[in-house]
Protein backbone atom coordinates (compact mmCIF):
# COMPACT_ATOMS: atom_id res chain seq x y z
CA UNK A 1 0.00 0.00 0.00
CA UNK A 2 1.61 3.23 -1.21
CA UNK A 3 1.52 6.13 1.58
CA UNK A 4 -0.44 9.18 1.46
CA UNK A 5 0.46 12.34 2.59
CA UNK A 6 -1.49 15.18 2.81
CA UNK A 7 -0.51 18.61 3.65
CA UNK A 8 -3.59 21.22 4.98
CA UNK A 9 -2.41 24.60 4.36
CA UNK A 10 -4.47 27.57 5.63
CA UNK A 11 -4.45 31.34 6.53
CA UNK A 12 -6.40 30.23 9.33
CA UNK A 13 -6.48 27.49 11.78
CA UNK A 14 -6.68 24.69 8.66
CA UNK A 15 -10.35 22.71 10.24
CA UNK A 16 -12.31 22.70 7.66
CA UNK A 17 -9.39 21.72 5.02
CA UNK A 18 -9.05 18.82 7.76
CA UNK A 19 -12.25 17.44 7.58
CA UNK A 20 -13.16 17.45 4.13
CA UNK A 21 -8.93 15.65 3.34
CA UNK A 22 -10.64 12.92 6.58
CA UNK A 23 -13.68 12.82 4.52
CA UNK A 24 -11.72 11.86 1.07
CA UNK A 25 -9.11 9.62 2.82
CA UNK A 26 -12.21 8.02 4.45
CA UNK A 27 -13.64 6.91 0.60
CA UNK A 28 -10.15 5.05 0.49
CA UNK A 29 -8.86 4.13 3.37
CA UNK A 30 -11.22 4.07 6.45
CA UNK A 31 -9.24 3.23 9.12
CA UNK A 32 -6.35 6.12 7.77
CA UNK A 33 -3.58 3.32 7.34
CA UNK A 34 -0.61 4.52 5.85
CA UNK A 35 -1.77 7.82 5.81
CA UNK A 36 -0.61 11.35 7.22
CA UNK A 37 -2.54 14.79 7.42
CA UNK A 38 -0.35 17.12 8.57
CA UNK A 39 -1.68 21.11 9.23
CA UNK A 40 -0.08 24.07 8.00
CA UNK A 41 -2.05 27.35 9.79
CA UNK A 42 -1.25 30.72 9.57
CA UNK A 43 0.37 30.41 6.17
CA UNK A 44 0.51 34.22 5.13
CA UNK A 45 3.14 34.92 3.07
CA UNK A 46 5.29 34.06 -0.25
CA UNK A 47 7.58 32.74 1.67
CA UNK A 48 5.99 30.45 4.25
CA UNK A 49 4.29 29.32 0.72
CA UNK A 50 7.74 28.51 -1.04
CA UNK A 51 8.83 26.38 2.38
CA UNK A 52 5.31 24.10 2.82
CA UNK A 53 5.73 23.30 -1.47
CA UNK A 54 9.79 22.65 -0.40
CA UNK A 55 8.76 20.02 2.39
CA UNK A 56 5.85 19.12 0.34
CA UNK A 57 8.37 18.05 -2.54
CA UNK A 58 10.62 16.33 -0.52
CA UNK A 59 8.45 14.02 1.06
CA UNK A 60 5.92 13.25 -1.50
CA UNK A 61 2.62 15.20 -0.33
CA UNK A 62 -0.79 16.19 -2.04
CA UNK A 63 -1.39 19.61 -0.81
CA UNK A 64 -5.16 20.94 -0.15
CA UNK A 65 -5.03 24.75 0.17
CA UNK A 66 -8.16 27.20 1.77
CA UNK A 67 -6.69 30.22 1.32
CA UNK A 68 -8.88 33.63 1.07
CA UNK A 69 -6.79 35.65 -0.96
CA UNK A 70 -6.87 35.10 -4.61
CA UNK A 71 -3.63 36.21 -5.15
CA UNK A 72 -2.15 33.43 -2.23
CA UNK A 73 -4.01 30.23 -4.07
CA UNK A 74 -2.44 31.85 -7.95
CA UNK A 75 0.33 31.95 -5.57
CA UNK A 76 0.51 27.32 -4.31
CA UNK A 77 -1.13 27.06 -7.41
CA UNK A 78 1.86 27.71 -9.21
CA UNK A 79 4.60 26.53 -6.89
CA UNK A 80 2.78 23.30 -6.87
CA UNK A 81 2.77 23.03 -10.55
CA UNK A 82 6.34 24.13 -11.27
CA UNK A 83 6.78 21.60 -8.84
CA UNK A 84 5.21 18.68 -10.14
CA UNK A 85 3.08 18.62 -6.79
CA UNK A 86 -0.60 17.08 -7.21
CA UNK A 87 -2.91 20.15 -5.24
CA UNK A 88 -6.54 20.94 -5.14
CA UNK A 89 -7.82 24.81 -3.87
CA UNK A 90 -10.64 23.98 -1.90
CA UNK A 91 -12.13 27.20 -1.39
CA UNK A 92 -11.34 28.69 -4.42
CA UNK A 93 -13.83 27.78 -7.27
CA UNK A 94 -16.79 27.63 -4.37
CA UNK A 95 -15.81 31.47 -3.85
CA UNK A 96 -15.82 32.19 -7.70
CA UNK A 97 -19.49 30.57 -8.04
CA UNK A 98 -20.92 32.52 -5.18
CA UNK A 99 -19.91 35.74 -6.57
CA UNK A 100 -20.92 35.06 -9.80
CA UNK A 101 -24.16 34.20 -7.95
CA UNK A 102 -24.36 37.52 -5.64
CA UNK A 103 -22.58 39.99 -7.54
CA UNK A 104 -20.45 40.61 -4.57
CA UNK A 105 -16.65 40.71 -4.59
CA UNK A 106 -15.61 38.52 -1.41
CA UNK A 107 -13.72 39.85 1.89
CA UNK A 108 -10.41 37.86 0.97
CA UNK A 109 -9.98 38.15 4.60
CA UNK A 110 -8.31 35.16 6.53
CA UNK A 111 -9.57 33.66 9.70
CA UNK A 112 -13.66 34.83 9.00
CA UNK A 113 -15.05 31.76 10.38
CA UNK A 114 -13.51 32.04 13.74
CA UNK A 115 -14.45 35.74 14.15
CA UNK A 116 -15.40 36.43 17.64
CA UNK A 117 -18.62 37.70 17.11
CA UNK A 118 -22.36 36.68 18.57
CA UNK A 119 -22.49 33.25 16.54
CA UNK A 120 -19.05 32.45 18.83
CA UNK A 121 -20.26 33.32 21.93
CA UNK A 122 -23.20 31.81 21.49
CA UNK A 123 -21.47 28.25 20.49
CA UNK A 124 -19.26 28.77 23.64
CA UNK A 125 -22.40 29.71 26.25
CA UNK A 126 -23.81 25.81 24.45
CA UNK A 127 -20.96 24.10 25.05
CA UNK A 128 -20.80 25.62 28.62
CA UNK A 129 -24.36 25.02 29.32
CA UNK A 130 -24.35 21.39 28.43
CA UNK A 131 -21.34 20.64 30.58
CA UNK A 132 -22.69 22.50 33.22
CA UNK A 133 -26.25 20.63 33.37
CA UNK A 134 -24.74 17.09 31.93
CA UNK A 135 -26.22 13.92 33.99
CA UNK A 136 -28.89 16.06 35.64
CA UNK A 137 -26.49 17.99 37.47
CA UNK A 138 -29.12 20.47 38.06
CA UNK A 139 -32.17 20.40 37.13
CA UNK A 140 -33.09 23.81 36.44
CA UNK A 141 -31.01 24.41 33.44
CA UNK A 142 -34.31 21.27 32.02
CA UNK A 143 -36.48 24.53 31.53
CA UNK A 144 -33.89 27.15 30.47
CA UNK A 145 -32.88 23.80 27.80
CA UNK A 146 -33.05 24.11 23.72
CA UNK A 147 -32.93 20.77 23.94
CA UNK A 148 -33.87 17.78 26.66
CA UNK A 149 -32.23 14.18 26.46
CA UNK A 150 -33.62 11.76 28.57
CA UNK A 151 -32.46 8.30 28.21
CA UNK A 152 -30.71 4.95 29.89
CA UNK A 153 -27.08 4.70 30.41
CA UNK A 154 -25.57 4.50 27.69
CA UNK A 155 -27.11 6.06 24.98
CA UNK A 156 -24.39 8.62 24.26
CA UNK A 157 -26.14 11.56 25.78
CA UNK A 158 -23.21 13.64 26.82
CA UNK A 159 -21.56 13.62 23.33
CA UNK A 160 -24.82 14.17 21.35
CA UNK A 161 -25.57 17.03 24.18
CA UNK A 162 -22.31 18.15 23.03
CA UNK A 163 -22.11 17.74 19.39
CA UNK A 164 -25.27 19.63 19.20
CA UNK A 165 -24.28 22.48 21.91
CA UNK A 166 -21.25 23.11 19.16
CA UNK A 167 -24.48 23.54 16.62
CA UNK A 168 -25.80 26.54 18.66
CA UNK A 169 -28.20 24.31 20.71
CA UNK A 170 -28.46 24.27 24.69
CA UNK A 171 -28.78 21.03 26.06
CA UNK A 172 -29.54 19.43 29.08
CA UNK A 173 -29.62 15.73 30.10
CA UNK A 174 -30.84 13.26 32.01
CA UNK A 175 -30.24 9.73 32.74
CA UNK A 176 -33.29 7.76 33.54
CA UNK A 177 -32.55 5.15 36.65
CA UNK A 178 -35.28 3.21 38.42
CA UNK A 179 -34.28 3.51 41.62
CA UNK A 180 -34.27 7.70 41.30
CA UNK A 181 -37.31 10.05 40.65
CA UNK A 182 -36.71 11.42 37.75
CA UNK A 183 -36.73 15.73 38.41
CA UNK A 184 -40.14 17.39 38.04
CA UNK A 185 -39.08 19.65 35.80
CA UNK A 186 -38.74 17.12 33.43
CA UNK A 187 -42.52 17.45 32.93
CA UNK A 188 -42.64 20.78 32.76
CA UNK A 189 -40.59 20.59 29.76
CA UNK A 190 -42.23 21.68 26.86
CA UNK A 191 -42.17 18.07 24.72
CA UNK A 192 -41.50 18.88 21.46
CA UNK A 193 -37.84 20.05 22.93
CA UNK A 194 -37.55 16.48 24.13
CA UNK A 195 -35.64 13.74 23.20
CA UNK A 196 -36.20 9.97 24.73
CA UNK A 197 -32.70 7.97 23.64
CA UNK A 198 -33.33 4.46 23.67
CA UNK A 199 -30.87 1.28 22.78
CA UNK A 200 -31.73 -2.64 21.82
CA UNK A 201 -31.32 -4.31 24.77
CA UNK A 202 -28.66 -6.73 23.28
CA UNK A 203 -26.63 -3.86 22.34
CA UNK A 204 -26.51 -2.20 25.58
CA UNK A 205 -25.60 -5.52 27.28
CA UNK A 206 -22.75 -6.07 25.05
CA UNK A 207 -21.69 -2.08 25.60
CA UNK A 208 -21.93 -2.43 29.33
CA UNK A 209 -20.12 -6.20 29.74
CA UNK A 210 -17.21 -4.27 27.34
CA UNK A 211 -17.64 -1.60 30.29
CA UNK A 212 -17.43 -3.98 32.77
CA UNK A 213 -14.20 -5.70 31.18
CA UNK A 214 -12.48 -2.46 31.06
CA UNK A 215 -12.96 -1.50 34.43
CA UNK A 216 -11.13 -5.23 35.33
CA UNK A 217 -14.83 -6.35 36.96
CA UNK A 218 -16.52 -9.63 36.63
CA UNK A 219 -18.78 -9.35 33.60
CA UNK A 220 -21.78 -11.09 34.94
CA UNK A 221 -22.32 -7.87 37.56
CA UNK A 222 -25.46 -7.05 37.90
CA UNK A 223 -25.50 -3.55 35.69
CA UNK A 224 -25.22 -6.20 32.62
CA UNK A 225 -27.68 -8.72 34.06
CA UNK A 226 -30.56 -8.88 30.94
CA UNK A 227 -33.25 -8.75 33.43
CA UNK A 228 -31.88 -5.27 34.99
CA UNK A 229 -31.22 -3.97 31.52
CA UNK A 230 -35.32 -4.89 30.63
CA UNK A 231 -36.24 -2.95 33.97
CA UNK A 232 -34.64 0.32 32.76
CA UNK A 233 -36.29 0.12 29.38
CA UNK A 234 -39.54 -0.44 30.76
CA UNK A 235 -38.79 2.63 33.09
CA UNK A 236 -37.20 4.44 30.76
CA UNK A 237 -40.66 4.14 28.75
CA UNK A 238 -42.92 4.86 31.38
CA UNK A 239 -41.13 8.38 32.31
CA UNK A 240 -40.89 9.07 28.82
CA UNK A 241 -44.81 8.46 27.95
CA UNK A 242 -45.37 10.67 30.88
CA UNK A 243 -43.36 13.63 29.58
CA UNK A 244 -45.08 12.68 25.71
CA UNK A 245 -41.90 13.45 23.69
CA UNK A 246 -40.36 11.45 20.63
CA UNK A 247 -38.02 8.26 20.82
CA UNK A 248 -35.16 7.98 19.27
CA UNK A 249 -33.62 4.72 18.40
CA UNK A 250 -29.70 5.14 18.57
CA UNK A 251 -28.88 1.21 18.34
CA UNK A 252 -25.43 1.41 16.22
CA UNK A 253 -25.96 5.10 15.44
CA UNK A 254 -23.28 7.72 15.03
CA UNK A 255 -23.90 11.12 17.15
CA UNK A 256 -23.68 12.90 14.30
CA UNK A 257 -26.88 10.98 12.67
CA UNK A 258 -28.84 11.11 15.98
CA UNK A 259 -28.10 14.72 16.41
CA UNK A 260 -28.75 15.58 12.93
CA UNK A 261 -32.19 13.92 13.29
CA UNK A 262 -33.13 16.20 16.41
CA UNK A 263 -32.10 19.41 14.75
CA UNK A 264 -34.28 18.21 11.65
CA UNK A 265 -37.10 18.16 14.02
CA UNK A 266 -36.60 20.70 16.23
CA UNK A 267 -36.31 23.06 13.50
CA UNK A 268 -39.53 22.17 11.91
CA UNK A 269 -41.29 22.60 15.19
CA UNK A 270 -40.97 26.08 14.67
CA UNK B 1 -28.52 42.89 -1.07
CA UNK B 2 -29.54 39.74 -3.01
CA UNK B 3 -30.16 36.74 -1.33
CA UNK B 4 -27.95 33.99 -0.93
CA UNK B 5 -29.60 30.00 -0.51
CA UNK B 6 -27.09 26.93 -0.44
CA UNK B 7 -28.21 23.52 -0.50
CA UNK B 8 -25.95 21.05 0.98
CA UNK B 9 -26.58 18.03 -0.79
CA UNK B 10 -24.61 14.43 1.07
CA UNK B 11 -25.45 11.00 0.97
CA UNK B 12 -24.54 10.98 5.13
CA UNK B 13 -25.07 13.53 7.46
CA UNK B 14 -24.12 17.23 5.34
CA UNK B 15 -21.54 18.52 7.52
CA UNK B 16 -18.41 18.49 5.59
CA UNK B 17 -20.63 20.26 3.09
CA UNK B 18 -22.30 22.55 5.19
CA UNK B 19 -18.40 23.72 7.14
CA UNK B 20 -17.02 24.53 3.86
CA UNK B 21 -19.71 26.40 2.74
CA UNK B 22 -19.68 28.39 5.87
CA UNK B 23 -16.18 29.25 5.16
CA UNK B 24 -17.07 30.55 2.03
CA UNK B 25 -20.37 32.35 2.95
CA UNK B 26 -18.33 34.18 5.45
CA UNK B 27 -15.93 35.33 2.53
CA UNK B 28 -18.96 37.38 1.77
CA UNK B 29 -21.33 37.97 4.75
CA UNK B 30 -19.53 37.36 8.02
CA UNK B 31 -22.75 37.96 9.95
CA UNK B 32 -24.44 35.55 7.06
CA UNK B 33 -26.74 38.43 6.49
CA UNK B 34 -29.94 37.90 3.71
CA UNK B 35 -28.51 34.00 3.67
CA UNK B 36 -29.81 30.27 3.89
CA UNK B 37 -27.97 27.25 4.36
CA UNK B 38 -30.32 23.91 3.54
CA UNK B 39 -28.83 20.64 4.36
CA UNK B 40 -30.67 17.63 2.48
CA UNK B 41 -28.99 14.56 4.38
CA UNK B 42 -28.62 11.14 3.07
CA UNK B 43 -29.66 11.66 -0.53
CA UNK B 44 -28.94 8.19 -1.87
CA UNK B 45 -30.94 8.10 -4.97
CA UNK B 46 -31.91 10.02 -8.22
CA UNK B 47 -35.66 10.49 -7.05
CA UNK B 48 -33.89 12.27 -4.26
CA UNK B 49 -31.98 14.33 -6.54
CA UNK B 50 -34.50 15.17 -9.04
CA UNK B 51 -36.86 16.25 -6.27
CA UNK B 52 -33.83 18.45 -4.58
CA UNK B 53 -33.02 19.93 -8.36
CA UNK B 54 -36.78 21.03 -8.27
CA UNK B 55 -36.70 22.51 -5.39
CA UNK B 56 -33.09 24.46 -5.90
CA UNK B 57 -34.61 25.55 -9.16
CA UNK B 58 -37.96 27.06 -7.58
CA UNK B 59 -36.01 28.60 -5.13
CA UNK B 60 -32.93 30.33 -6.82
CA UNK B 61 -30.56 28.16 -4.80
CA UNK B 62 -26.73 26.94 -5.66
CA UNK B 63 -25.87 23.36 -4.59
CA UNK B 64 -23.03 22.14 -3.20
CA UNK B 65 -22.59 18.33 -3.05
CA UNK B 66 -20.77 15.76 -1.21
CA UNK B 67 -21.39 12.56 -2.71
CA UNK B 68 -18.88 8.90 -2.20
CA UNK B 69 -20.88 7.58 -5.33
CA UNK B 70 -19.56 8.98 -8.44
CA UNK B 71 -22.44 7.79 -10.51
CA UNK B 72 -24.69 10.08 -8.00
CA UNK B 73 -22.42 12.85 -8.54
CA UNK B 74 -22.71 12.79 -12.19
CA UNK B 75 -26.29 12.34 -11.89
CA UNK B 76 -26.85 15.58 -9.77
CA UNK B 77 -24.15 17.50 -12.22
CA UNK B 78 -26.24 16.84 -15.24
CA UNK B 79 -29.66 17.47 -14.05
CA UNK B 80 -28.32 21.01 -12.42
CA UNK B 81 -26.56 22.16 -15.69
CA UNK B 82 -30.08 21.29 -17.74
CA UNK B 83 -31.90 23.30 -14.82
CA UNK B 84 -29.22 25.88 -15.25
CA UNK B 85 -28.48 25.47 -11.45
CA UNK B 86 -24.98 26.71 -10.08
CA UNK B 87 -23.51 23.73 -8.96
CA UNK B 88 -20.12 22.62 -7.05
CA UNK B 89 -18.67 19.04 -6.79
CA UNK B 90 -17.01 19.22 -3.24
CA UNK B 91 -15.46 15.85 -3.10
CA UNK B 92 -15.23 14.19 -6.43
CA UNK B 93 -11.78 16.07 -7.47
CA UNK B 94 -10.58 15.33 -4.39
CA UNK B 95 -11.25 11.59 -4.90
CA UNK B 96 -10.03 11.86 -8.07
CA UNK B 97 -6.71 13.34 -7.34
CA UNK B 98 -5.71 11.25 -4.38
CA UNK B 99 -7.21 8.42 -6.69
CA UNK B 100 -4.08 9.60 -9.01
CA UNK B 101 -1.55 9.72 -6.47
CA UNK B 102 -2.19 6.11 -4.13
CA UNK B 103 -3.45 4.34 -7.38
CA UNK B 104 -6.25 2.60 -5.55
CA UNK B 105 -10.05 2.94 -6.62
CA UNK B 106 -12.41 4.29 -4.24
CA UNK B 107 -14.89 2.72 -1.83
CA UNK B 108 -17.71 5.03 -3.03
CA UNK B 109 -19.83 4.50 0.29
CA UNK B 110 -21.90 7.17 2.02
CA UNK B 111 -20.93 8.24 5.76
CA UNK B 112 -17.19 6.48 5.79
CA UNK B 113 -16.42 9.37 8.15
CA UNK B 114 -19.08 9.05 10.44
CA UNK B 115 -18.52 4.77 10.89
CA UNK B 116 -18.71 3.79 14.31
CA UNK B 117 -14.95 2.27 14.29
CA UNK B 118 -12.13 2.56 17.46
CA UNK B 119 -11.33 6.29 15.91
CA UNK B 120 -15.16 7.25 16.72
CA UNK B 121 -15.21 5.64 20.41
CA UNK B 122 -12.28 7.52 21.20
CA UNK B 123 -13.76 10.55 20.20
CA UNK B 124 -16.78 9.73 22.22
CA UNK B 125 -14.69 8.79 25.52
CA UNK B 126 -12.79 12.25 25.23
CA UNK B 127 -15.77 14.42 25.16
CA UNK B 128 -17.36 12.04 28.04
CA UNK B 129 -13.74 12.63 29.85
CA UNK B 130 -13.65 16.42 29.28
CA UNK B 131 -17.40 16.51 30.63
CA UNK B 132 -16.50 14.13 34.18
CA UNK B 133 -13.33 16.09 34.69
CA UNK B 134 -14.31 19.73 33.86
CA UNK B 135 -13.78 22.71 36.19
CA UNK B 136 -11.47 20.43 38.67
CA UNK B 137 -14.40 18.48 39.60
CA UNK B 138 -12.35 15.02 40.77
CA UNK B 139 -8.58 15.04 40.60
CA UNK B 140 -7.80 11.82 39.57
CA UNK B 141 -8.73 12.74 36.47
CA UNK B 142 -5.40 14.86 35.71
CA UNK B 143 -3.14 12.03 36.08
CA UNK B 144 -5.45 10.16 33.29
CA UNK B 145 -5.63 13.21 30.58
CA UNK B 146 -3.73 13.64 27.80
CA UNK B 147 -3.81 17.56 28.42
CA UNK B 148 -4.61 19.14 31.86
CA UNK B 149 -5.71 23.46 31.65
CA UNK B 150 -5.10 25.79 34.21
CA UNK B 151 -6.17 29.28 33.87
CA UNK B 152 -8.33 31.97 36.01
CA UNK B 153 -12.10 32.24 35.37
CA UNK B 154 -13.37 33.05 31.61
CA UNK B 155 -10.27 31.84 29.90
CA UNK B 156 -12.88 29.07 28.00
CA UNK B 157 -11.18 26.46 29.54
CA UNK B 158 -14.55 24.40 28.66
CA UNK B 159 -14.97 24.98 25.61
CA UNK B 160 -11.38 24.53 25.07
CA UNK B 161 -11.73 21.37 26.79
CA UNK B 162 -14.24 20.04 24.35
CA UNK B 163 -12.73 21.26 21.79
CA UNK B 164 -9.54 18.98 22.08
CA UNK B 165 -11.77 16.30 22.86
CA UNK B 166 -13.43 16.13 19.73
CA UNK B 167 -9.49 15.95 18.41
CA UNK B 168 -9.46 12.89 20.65
CA UNK B 169 -7.68 14.27 23.45
CA UNK B 170 -8.82 13.57 26.62
CA UNK B 171 -8.69 17.07 28.69
CA UNK B 172 -9.00 17.92 32.27
CA UNK B 173 -9.08 21.62 33.20
CA UNK B 174 -8.48 23.31 36.73
CA UNK B 175 -9.98 26.63 37.43
CA UNK B 176 -7.11 28.34 39.83
CA UNK B 177 -8.67 30.72 42.46
CA UNK B 178 -6.86 32.36 45.41
CA UNK B 179 -8.66 31.32 48.37
CA UNK B 180 -8.63 27.21 47.25
CA UNK B 181 -5.28 25.21 46.92
CA UNK B 182 -5.38 23.59 44.10
CA UNK B 183 -5.15 19.92 44.02
CA UNK B 184 -1.40 17.97 44.52
CA UNK B 185 -2.51 15.77 41.34
CA UNK B 186 -1.63 18.66 39.87
CA UNK B 187 2.10 18.91 40.76
CA UNK B 188 2.72 15.69 39.56
CA UNK B 189 1.07 16.34 35.80
CA UNK B 190 3.82 16.15 32.65
CA UNK B 191 4.32 19.69 32.47
CA UNK B 192 5.02 19.11 28.78
CA UNK B 193 1.08 18.16 28.89
CA UNK B 194 -0.28 21.03 30.72
CA UNK B 195 -1.02 24.34 29.60
CA UNK B 196 -1.97 28.04 31.62
CA UNK B 197 -4.57 29.84 30.31
CA UNK B 198 -4.21 33.53 30.95
CA UNK B 199 -6.42 36.67 29.61
CA UNK B 200 -5.88 40.38 29.89
CA UNK B 201 -6.68 41.84 33.02
CA UNK B 202 -8.96 44.77 31.41
CA UNK B 203 -10.37 42.43 28.87
CA UNK B 204 -11.24 39.71 32.10
CA UNK B 205 -12.73 42.93 33.52
CA UNK B 206 -14.91 43.53 30.56
CA UNK B 207 -16.14 40.29 30.30
CA UNK B 208 -16.76 39.90 34.01
CA UNK B 209 -18.55 43.14 34.19
CA UNK B 210 -21.02 41.91 31.32
CA UNK B 211 -21.32 38.30 33.20
CA UNK B 212 -22.82 40.54 36.01
CA UNK B 213 -24.97 42.72 34.21
CA UNK B 214 -26.65 39.43 32.63
CA UNK B 215 -27.10 38.33 35.73
CA UNK B 216 -29.05 41.36 36.84
CA UNK B 217 -26.61 42.56 39.26
CA UNK B 218 -24.53 45.52 39.93
CA UNK B 219 -21.42 45.62 37.70
CA UNK B 220 -19.02 46.87 40.73
CA UNK B 221 -19.52 44.07 42.71
CA UNK B 222 -15.74 42.22 44.18
CA UNK B 223 -16.24 39.61 41.20
CA UNK B 224 -14.92 42.29 38.74
CA UNK B 225 -13.36 44.50 40.92
CA UNK B 226 -9.54 45.39 39.33
CA UNK B 227 -7.71 44.48 42.89
CA UNK B 228 -9.16 41.00 42.77
CA UNK B 229 -8.14 40.21 39.07
CA UNK B 230 -5.15 41.09 39.82
CA UNK B 231 -4.67 39.25 42.75
CA UNK B 232 -6.16 36.30 40.97
CA UNK B 233 -3.64 36.70 38.11
CA UNK B 234 -0.48 36.69 40.17
CA UNK B 235 -2.07 34.00 41.98
CA UNK B 236 -2.27 32.19 38.83
CA UNK B 237 1.38 32.78 37.82
CA UNK B 238 2.70 31.30 41.07
CA UNK B 239 0.47 27.91 40.15
CA UNK B 240 1.72 28.11 37.06
CA UNK B 241 5.34 28.34 37.98
CA UNK B 242 5.23 25.98 40.31
CA UNK B 243 3.85 23.34 37.63
CA UNK B 244 6.83 24.61 34.96
CA UNK B 245 3.83 24.37 32.28
CA UNK B 246 4.18 26.87 29.41
CA UNK B 247 1.28 29.78 29.15
CA UNK B 248 -0.73 31.05 26.73
CA UNK B 249 -2.88 34.47 26.47
CA UNK B 250 -6.50 33.74 25.34
CA UNK B 251 -7.14 37.51 24.95
CA UNK B 252 -9.26 37.73 21.91
CA UNK B 253 -8.48 34.46 20.66
CA UNK B 254 -10.53 32.11 19.46
CA UNK B 255 -10.80 28.60 20.88
CA UNK B 256 -10.03 27.06 17.95
CA UNK B 257 -7.11 29.01 17.56
CA UNK B 258 -5.67 28.24 21.11
CA UNK B 259 -6.43 24.54 20.31
CA UNK B 260 -4.46 24.23 17.42
CA UNK B 261 -1.81 26.04 19.45
CA UNK B 262 -1.79 23.41 22.27
CA UNK B 263 -1.77 20.22 19.55
CA UNK B 264 0.90 21.64 17.85
CA UNK B 265 2.91 22.04 21.04
CA UNK B 266 1.52 18.56 22.27
CA UNK B 267 2.70 16.58 19.19
CA UNK B 268 6.14 18.07 18.93
CA UNK B 269 6.45 17.10 22.43
CA UNK B 270 5.33 13.54 21.32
Amino acid sequence: MKSLKVFVVSDSVGETGEQVVKAVIAQFRPNFENTVIRRFPHIENDDHIKNIVEIAKAQDALIVYTLAEEKMRQKIHHSCQQENILSIDLLGPIIQLFQEKIDEPPLEEAGLVHKLDDDYFRKIEAVEFAVKYDDGRDPRGLLLADVVLVGVSRTSKTPLSQYLAHKRYKVANVPLVPEINPPEELFLVDPKKCFGLVISPEKLNIIRKERLIALGLNDDAIYAKQERIKQEIAHFYKVVERIGCSVLDVTNKAVEETANDIIERIEQNK
